[in-house]
């Protein structure tokens, strides 16, 4: 069938609005027709050619929602109808990974989806011409219609909104459960957020579900003070305002009654700077304090540290789609914010047809929008 | 009152043994009569000049056992007679570190403890001629008398030998507590350990107790292979030996069954090599391996890796005194060995007197001890 998609022929290039030839579900497989889909910095990233394992021609995308409409041979945990979202971290319930009930990391199909292809080692998308053209992420949201193994795909709830819940595919997950399922953030902690972009906001707004007492935002850009306040934070801090050092500012703002050692609970990278990454590591508390790196580094980038930052009782770590297990965890997401106990529409601050998603890119370079949405 | 002690006046020098004056314990103090002490890497750090925090002249010894002999006014949970090791971490119950429950990094006294002081700010050493001489990790354990904190003594049982229990006040509890406290390692995890000195050996010999499946020793020194054996090591790798890289190696050696990946569970870096901790990182699970530093690493020294090793699961942790709370962990791992779960005997290489103490230093350097202990 045709489908009409943004397609990245070229590393550095805008994407091409074009009709592309899309081949129905092999077995295990399933047709889904993307209704929404986020336009998100990794997509940004691989488009730009930093991504040393990025692929061309490929069709990117990989934060959006939609309906199956045709299901392979073997399918059985989803049918025609069903509303899903597309998973980048598939889960199969199968491998050791998922077995081992300590990763999100389903490795499954790790291999093929990494070189574009479906797991059978083929593709579904051509050109007209009969060119092949890769998947992304396994999802390749930014074709109207996509082919996803079974494992990679979460039912939703019907009632919820494409346009809103694309989000979870991606962005909201990976914020929220950064602080819910890799940080495991209690009631009453203080936290660090550096970056307060479309993944910083949702990490606030997942302290905030949490029942943190003390949601520091670090942002460069003063606009996202309001922008955090919005979701939850609770005092805000811009590096370029601070008369001296970031971290002994920020060490100093988290020390409360008689814990005079300061230093926050949890902290949070969002920015994707091994410097940054640094930074948030040293503002957690000695003895206990635990970082979580969410952003995506530069190829090549190399966070470092003194030992004795560690052998003192920080914990470094990092998540990756928020630790979210896709099948089980992402529903639950929808639901939470279907009853209203995480916020998106506000973050949803552009929606475009598929012919403007350049412009979506365009924005986020610009800085100004948190979240474009494509409405197909 | 006099007491024999081996004093290091100077950097880079043999300590000196000789008489020093020691006053009687102030209020909250008490005076232990040392009867063993372990020469470890630490002390021999600070001795030779390389520690940036090091204060001279001192007395060194930081794992001893002892006697109390006198009590100053308001001590109230040790008296005279009882058996104790001395605490380079205290546990005092009362600080936001002890009352968080997620640290054994106690703050009460760590200010003077660093300025080689007592908790007044004072010294109760001092060389025959009246001059001042500095305590060591709050417990100057080369030194025959030695005055400590209240909330620096675990009180143990009165049948442990003096000469194998005082490794409990450093080698033992950091390398099985880093296992047990820190790692928390479950039965048929694999491991790995970076190092087979004292505390390595220390490792295995928790993990063991863990009930470990496979327990990977890596050193560059042959001789260490029946070393490890003896304590529960399973597999002996030898860096010098592996036809390649490291890393590669150790992961392959510890895909099992259906798990494919590779990587240990647990890995422990007890070198103190910045580089080694790094491949200890880098040798976890993808997904869920914990990498935990207990090596001390030379001044200035920094540890790096991608961010990407973090993003996908694994963890970086340090630990310092093996994560045990010194009045409460350490009594119970002295019953361990005198109930026989782990073993200190065939670890202490060698009795010394204190006049020949310098050789254990020197045993230290030729690696042909793995521990010695004075005798006083």
């Amino acid at each position: 069938m045709r489908s009409r998609a943004a397609v990245a022929f070229e590393a550095g290039k805008p994407l091409e609005i074009t009709e592309v030839e899309v081949e129905g579900p092999r077995e295990g497989e399933v047709l889904v027709e993307i209704r929404a889909t986020g336009i998100c910095h990794t997509d940004d990233f691989t488009l730009s050619g930093a991504d040393p394992e990025g692929i061309f021609p490929s069709i990117l995308g990989h934060e959006g929602a939609g309906v199956v409409v045709d299901v392979g041979p073997g399918v059985k945990s989803v049918r025609k109808g069903d509303h899903v979202i597309p998973l980048y971290t598939p889960e199969c319930r199968e491998c050791p990974s998922c077995l081992s009930r300590k990763t999100n990391l389903c490795t499954a199909i790790r291999a093929t989806q990494g070189q574009g292809l479906m797991p059978d080692g083929t593709t579904r998308f051509r050109t007209l011409d009969g060119d092949p053209i890769h998947h992304y992420m396994g999802c390749s949201t930014f074709s109207n219609y996509t082919v996803l193994p079974e494992i990679a795909v979460a039912k939703i709830r019907e009632d919820a909104p494409f346009d809103k819940v694309c989000y979870v595919g991606c962005g909201v997950t990976t914020g929220v459960g950064a602080v819910l399922n890799t940080a495991k953030v209690e009631p009453g902690a203080t936290a660090i957020v550096f970056g307060l972009g479309g993944i910083g906001l949702n990490v606030i707004q997942g302290l905030r579900l949490a029942g943190a007492d003390m949601i520091i935002g670090v942002d460069v850009n003063p606009a996202k003070k309001e922008w955090g306040e919005r979701f939850g934070m609770t005092h805000f801090v811009n590096p370029a305002e601070v008369g001296g050092e970031l971290v002994p500012h920020l060490v100093n703002l988290t020390k409360r009654g008689a814990d005079q050692i300061g230093g926050a609970d949890y902290t949070f990278d969002c920015t994707g700077n091994v410097q940054v990454m640094r930074a948030a590591l040293e503002s957690a508390h000695r003895g206990w304090g635990v970082s979580v790196i969410i952003g995506v580094a530069p190829a090549g980038a190399e966070i470092s540290t003194r030992p004795f930052q560690l052998v003192t009782g920080r914990v470094w770590k990092g998540t990756a789609f928020g630790g979210a297990r896709g099948r089980t965890d992402v529903p639950r997401i929808v639901d939470w914010y279907m009853d209203g106990k995480i916020e998106i529409d506000p973050m949803i601050t552009h929606l475009l047809p598929l012919e403007r998603i350049n412009e979506g890119f365009e924005m986020m370079h610009a800085g100004t929008s948190i979240r474009s949405v494509v409405v197909y």
